[in-house]
């Protein structure tokens, strides 16, 4: 008989997109629906992006070489030597997004049934991107009430299993927010060190850090070099994530040579975005700093109404532009469903993503919702009253 | 210890792309080369493309629909429509190039261990593609002297392991540029429905064959729609390789269920691209029909003077932009160096490919090369002129 594949069976539906069928049914009634559930913010790219792109001179458009447009890698490198981290050129791999980088990630230091230890609640598309490798993922429990803050080096040790191969993490992290401390960070490679784990290091929100909270990047960490993987975007750091622009970047130069040969299966990345994107490097580094004071506005608008919603639990977090938020209802799914489907408060919506698919631990983050405050004031404080009013609605049912 | 995955260390080099080491060495001396290793026409992609994308608004760039940007979903149905075969929309996957689309089609029809079964030569990256999820190929054996058409149905369903997912080949096809006719094509259709097999047709070159050879599409047999998967592309259609955009098609609901969750695993591909192709698509589908004379003539020009070289085994092909020749040598990867780093005809010299990467079956190819006509006609009498002088100075050693 024809079948389709086990693994492919097995990867899950995203969780960031589940709910788009409802959303294209409240549309089409006409109801306007405030986006806090898809991590992509309503800024401009910097118009040196569009400007370099347009100023291509050869209209050919043939591969460009596997690991990425030299002028890119250039500009990559020096972004990292003005933080204090060298990489040579060999050391720097550009993907198609931070997604391919995590899926080759995966598939260099992963065999099937191989685990990562990720701490949890955890970027959804962790789980599909392993899932389309067979890798399998374990949790770290965190909790809203410890603002999801690394547990124990104990606490963490006794989730390894004999099959985990690296710890997955971001940092800042999606989808809570949480950025860990300078002592958190050398504790996760310290675990790493003595448990022969290596680190996949997600930092694509790195500059996403809010009251000055100190924290490392772990290519500031030469005992560890030797077995990091530091996996960065211009999705967030530019507000370009339609550009599909990732990295790789490691000081393992096995693992280097890995990663050249899985770029070169697929020939070439796009090559207008990377062009595009090297200008960015050169021309307008200032673009997140300028960012920073507005999503801070954004965090602590969000943040103080919703901590005056009955029922509503949250923390406030150091970094990205996310929140995990419990909610007092039993099914987050059932209540962003009906948000979309039964509730409006003039003919505005919200769509908000269930907090279940970023746990891997079965019933964990019920009743919990991701945020992502990506909208100006003003919508996030109708957003707020929208949520608060349908919360009141749906539990007098 | 801290090891790389066994998967990973069994992905081969890139048989294209392993003699760019040489490749440099002669640049750097100042020797100039001729490309005919790598199927990148030099032809300026339509000016409508770049066009198109410099005039986009909107200068937000978030994520895309998972499946594509509906304005080029909607293009390329119209296209198939135009061919007369029928695609819903829910049947059209944009991909990152047609490697991610193959990709997908791997991991959707085949588990680890399971295998493809591919008329041989191949294209080198369909082994390397098929690694990096652990799939394995096998070859239908075909050969210079039949023009590498395909033996009977016997011979083929000799090669049926009962681990074969599927057959997959590319017509017309790289590297050897043979087109099959409609009985051919109708032959592997036959064997898909008796020995239940997915087929995985890679149609990218479609347009460019010559002579008004007949062939036909897959996606114009009915009796097989549910078991095809069309993998096509923009690169060779609107010479347009580095927008890497392609796709995945098929009529199966549930496969075409399991593309749409592999490209949500990925958020979501190139944006600008992916409008760029919407308006080839749409105003200047005539491009292919300019470059199809210009082609003919490469090819006859490379095929008449490569036939008078002495030792030379050819078969003037049907489609594609490809040649595999066999040379009078004994390793043609050796000869493909040597003519990198020690012979050169007033300062110029050529690149080839090496045969061997597109053979599964050891030993095979050794003797031959790929020969990719994406040159102007100067540049290709130049080259053969390089190529004889070479294999004489090169068997006089």
């Amino acid at each position: 008989m024809l079948a389709t594949s086990k693994r492919s069976n097995a990867i899950p539906t995203s969780a960031v997109r589940q709910l788009a069928a409802y959303e294209q049914e409240a549309t089409k009634k006409g109801v306007k629906v405030l986006h806090l559930n898809i991590g992509a913010p309503d800024l401009d790219v910097s118009s040196v992006f569009f400007q370099r792109i347009c100023a291509i001179e050869s209209h050919q458009l043939q591969y460009v070489p596997s690991a990425g447009v030299p002028e890119l890698i250039q500009e990559v490198q020096t972004y990292y030597k003005n933080m204090g981290a060298s990489f040579e050129k060999n050391e720097i791999y550009v993907t198609t997004g931070g997604s391919e980088a995590l899926l080759y990630a995966f598939i260099a230091l992963c065999e099937a049934g191989d685990r990562l230890l990720v701490p949890e609640p955890l970027y959804s598309n962790y789980i599909s991107i392993a899932k389309v490798v067979e890798v399998e993922i374990d949790g770290i429990p965190t909790t809203i009430e410890e603002g999801f803050h690394l547990p124990s080096k104990e606490e963490i040790v006794r989730h390894i299993h004999p099959k985990t191969k690296a710890i997955l993490l971001s940092n800042p992290a999606n989808p809570t927010g949480v950025t860990y401390s300078v002592e958190e960070v050398k504790r996760i490679a310290e675990i790493a060190k003595e448990h022969h784990l290596w680190i996949i290091a997600d930092e694509v929100y790195r500059e996403y850090i809010y009251d000055g909270f100190a924290t490392k990047s772990f290519s500031l960490l030469p005992e560890v070099a030797q077995q990091t993987v530091i996996i960065d975007s211009i999705s967030k750091r530019f507000s370009a994530c339609g550009a599909r622009v990732g990295f790789l970047l490691t000081k393992n130069q096995e693992l280097a040579a890995i990663f050249l040969k899985l770029c070169q299966s697929r020939l070439s990345g796009t090559t207008l975005e990377q062009i595009g994107a090297a200008a960015l490097y050169r021309e307008d580094m200032d673009f997140i700093r300028r960012s920073i004071p507005e999503f801070k506005e954004r965090r602590d608008v969000m943040c103080d109404l919703l901590a005056k919603v009955p029922g509503v639990t949250l923390r406030k977090p150091e970094g990205a532009f996310y929140l995990m938020v419990g909610l007092p209802v039993e099914d987050s799914l059932d209540f962003s469903k009906w948000l979309l489907t039964e509730f409006a408060v003039d003919q505005t919506t919200v769509m908000l993503t269930p907090g279940a698919g970023f746990y891997t631990t079965p019933d964990k983050g019920k009743n919990e919702v991701r945020i992502a405050y990506v909208l100006n004031i003003e919508s996030i404080k109708k957003a707020v009253a929208i949520i608060e009013a349908g919360l009141k609605a749906y539990n007098q049912r």
